[in-house]
């Protein structure tokens, strides 16, 4: 055998292995009666203990070295110079953290779980804080460990978004915060001009189910390599490329939730399931970070679900399924309506307009605390002014506010700015798009969205994890990461809906 | 550590992937999309591959001897001796057939599935018969390896059923076979004697489906450690003692098939749900044998779930649920529609009486076939015929007949006998409980199955995989395997229903 395959094989037994353990997660959120927790615990630990074991072995070190020998020749974006090229990239970034290291940070954000959640349920952030600066200090080992030229933030966001520095973020942001603030200021101003009560209506959840369902597979995610369960929590996940599933939960008196929760996770969905077929079951398949992902599921979510000409199509038949709910209701209102802005305290809740700003804030906290310049027990107080000056409400208490989500505790530090990465290419992407393929929203229009998903799968998904994120994007688009894109969207849609 | 904590941690990993491959097949049958069985296949491989060598690894022999010597004065009934004797037995049986003839066996049977499918649609035994020439040579290669004293059917029947003899199989079914043949001869002559109607009437799924889960809910199935889900094929699996899972299928004019399927697919769960939680995530969680699993199934779904006291307590229930089917159909006629004997073509299918001559054919033809007795060529022919001579008929054809089930091309050899030694050892078991507990059929009447699940528990459910199955019916019974708690049973039941 050749040593590329001797590596193929190699990894491969470590792809199945992290397959497996997701489907145990999946599982555990989806089907698993109360009682099979604490096993459950237990089997993720040997599954994730044995592909870690597996993949940072000597025996993974020497097969890189001599795979790379054999494909030194080949062009960059052959399948098997791309498979040394990343699976050298992981290795190192595996290698470098001490196992130690590794599960004094399994250890402290298992505990780190329980705590936040009772401090977040007593509303007491005093009784997080001693947590969150343990967690904040294992931050930082593991940035050492991992290794940084200018920036702490640098090792920990590359974990997520490989080769995205902490400067980046700090330009684009800086950019965005100059034209973001005072558009987010004047639409603030005119709230009043969107009547929201089209989206609290009386919806039946079998019907939401019903209807979403028929959404998704008409955007074109693919039922025979996937499916939609229940879960408190949305998610993707993948056990192959053939094998993607996504959940979504339901709330009778708030449609959105459901719905755009559904089009989110097939967004995320199609990325996955457009791997190409040569990549299934290698280091290859799927998305290539955390931000070029969620630049498909809210390129699906926002750009296309919530624009008029998708409910051109859909609405008649929203109407037809509600109609003591929708029967009066014209589309132009229902579109304001699934659109609508608000002082958002909390990411996942927030629209279009506000959303980038939590993730502003919560870069700008991590940066800080990360590298000492704010300390923990100031933090709720730095948090909380943050929030007047970009969104212009203070949380009402730490569980609305810096308490809100798991994101901390479980120890993901540097993760947060890939929602807004994502948010920026989503636009470029679709720009890009529509130069190429100008029919798209015409496409949309008439419920085709095989002419956008085909794009999608040729420029972006097709290719995996054989180009780093911003390569993609330079491929796809010629340019770097900018926000001009997205800053022209928003005011154009946002203006026009309220009147601006 | 002391050795027996080494050892029991060495075993964990084990029992956690072999949880973790019992998952991934469940999720197979219940829920997977069409897309994800190639993946799942290469899954289900690694998971089962690093499971057996880990298990098989010398580090396995030498922990095992070291904790032998560390439990040496241990009490045999402690946890710690029947650790140690329990995996000493499994590491043996596993060591001693050589991968080769593990990958050989699971190639050739993977291949054979396929032949055999096709071979009985075609109705064509001769389009299966090379197949089945290769298997039972592997078997024969098999038996050699595990090693046998008497007969070669001795070390396949021991993988299912530790200790048991071909001998003590061929007395028990000698035995049976005066008595069961000539009753089950008088049955036929009076079939016309029971209504089997109600039985076929139209039952809505959806109120099966509650009426079922009402019912298994009710015998003590615990809902927080298990869960229903459907499948093709009916089956119990289990990914701890706090998690296990059955399966049912419904058909919307025959009732029985789902009902009493649940019952005794839960019959099976309450066995291994009530392991003691000390065994739990060791090798001695859950049932000892395929035998004594069988016992639970076929005492809850016969002995309970088809008698007169069961019924009298759900069939109000059940009546007000269906009033259009059963509203003029009283319990007497209904109680002996459920018990309905037919000339049946098929164990699955097989009602009591006729149940266990299915079993008793199998037997017969794999000894003849492993043994060199009976060739391949000529075995449909010997089917058929004993299929006359204990069941008074002959198949139509070859695909009703010996291509009839899943278990030959599979491997499985040396399986079947559980299924009647489990009916054996359910009216053993039953015979003695109401010794212990007289109140027992009252209380089921009054739909308490407390008293008979807690016998259950205390006397066998507890003690898992701590004494082989001989020694567990003798302790429990005092005696050991018979069949005349069963013939009595049987013809005191089918004597009175059909008025011989």
């Amino acid at each position: 055998m050749d040593k590329i395959q001797q590596l193929k094989k190699h990894l491969a037994d470590v792809v199945h292995l992290q397959h497996a353990a997701a489907l145990l997660g999946w599982d555990q959120q989806c089907y698993m009666p109360h009682g099979g927790g604490a096993a459950r615990a237990e089997q993720l630990a040997v599954l994730s203990r044995l592909a870690h074991e597996k993949f940072t072995a000597d025996k993974t070190g020497k097969l890189l070295q001599a795979a790379a020998a054999e494909v030194k020749d080949r062009p960059y974006d052959s399948d098997e110079a791309a498979l040394v090229r990343v699976a050298q990239h992981d290795y190192d970034l595996a290698t470098r953290i001490p196992t130690a290291l590794v599960e004094e940070i399994a250890r402290v954000t298992s505990q780190a779980h329980e705590v936040w959640a009772k401090a977040r349920q007593d509303k007491r952030f005093a009784d997080f804080a001693p947590m969150l600066e343990r967690i904040f200090d294992l931050m930082r080992q593991q940035a050492q460990a991992l290794g940084y030229k200018d920036r702490m933030y640098d090792a920990l966001l590359d974990q997520y978004e490989p080769n995205m520095k902490t400067a980046d973020v700090e330009r684009v942001f800086t950019e965005l915060r100059g034209e973001l603030v005072p558009f987010v200021a004047a639409v603030f101003e005119r709230l009043d001009k969107v009547d929201t009560r089209p989206v609290h209506l009386d919806y039946e959840l079998a019907k939401q189910e019903k209807f979403g369902m028929m959404v998704i597979k008409k955007l074109g995610y693919d039922l025979n390599r996937g499916r939609q369960d229940r879960a408190v929590h949305p998610f993707t996940t993948n056990f192959s490329t053939n094998d993607v599933r996504i959940t979504t939960r339901y709330m009778k008196n708030y449609m959105p939730t459901a719905l755009f929760g559904s089009i989110h996770e097939a967004g995320h969905a199609m990325y996955e399931q457009g791997s190409s077929q040569a990549l299934e079951g290698t280091i290859l398949a799927g998305g290539t970070s955390l931000g070029v992902h969620e630049s498909q599921s809210r390129l699906w979510e926002n750009v296309v679900g919530r624009s008029r000409g998708f409910w051109k199509h859909f609405y008649p038949s929203l109407q037809k399924m509600y109609p003591k709910q929708l029967g009066s209701i014209d589309m132009e209102t229902f579109y304001r309506a699934i659109n609508f802005v608000s002082r958002s305290l909390i990411r996942v809740e927030a629209d279009e307009v506000t959303y980038n700003l939590h993730v502003m804030l919560r870069f700008e906290m991590e940066n800080a605390l990360l590298e000492g310049k704010l300390a923990v027990k100031d933090a709720p107080d730095a948090w909380n002014s943050k929030m007047q000056a970009y969104l212009g409400i203070t949380p009402p208490n730490d569980a609305e506010g810096i308490l809100q989500d798991v994101h901390w505790s479980s120890g993901l530090v540097g993760y947060f700015p890939t929602y807004s990465l994502g948010t920026f290419l989503s636009l470029q992407y679709w720009e890009k798009a529509l130069k190429d393929v100008p029919s798209i929203p015409a496409d949309i229009e008439k419920g085709n969205f095989s002419t956008l998903l085909g794009w999608l799968n040729q420029n972006i998904h097709q290719h995996g994890r054989k180009y780093w994120p911003a390569e993609l994007t330079q491929r796809v688009t010629g340019e770097s990461l900018q926000i001009q894109p997205f800053m022209r969207y928003l005011k154009a849609k946002y203006s026009e809906i309220y009147g601006l």
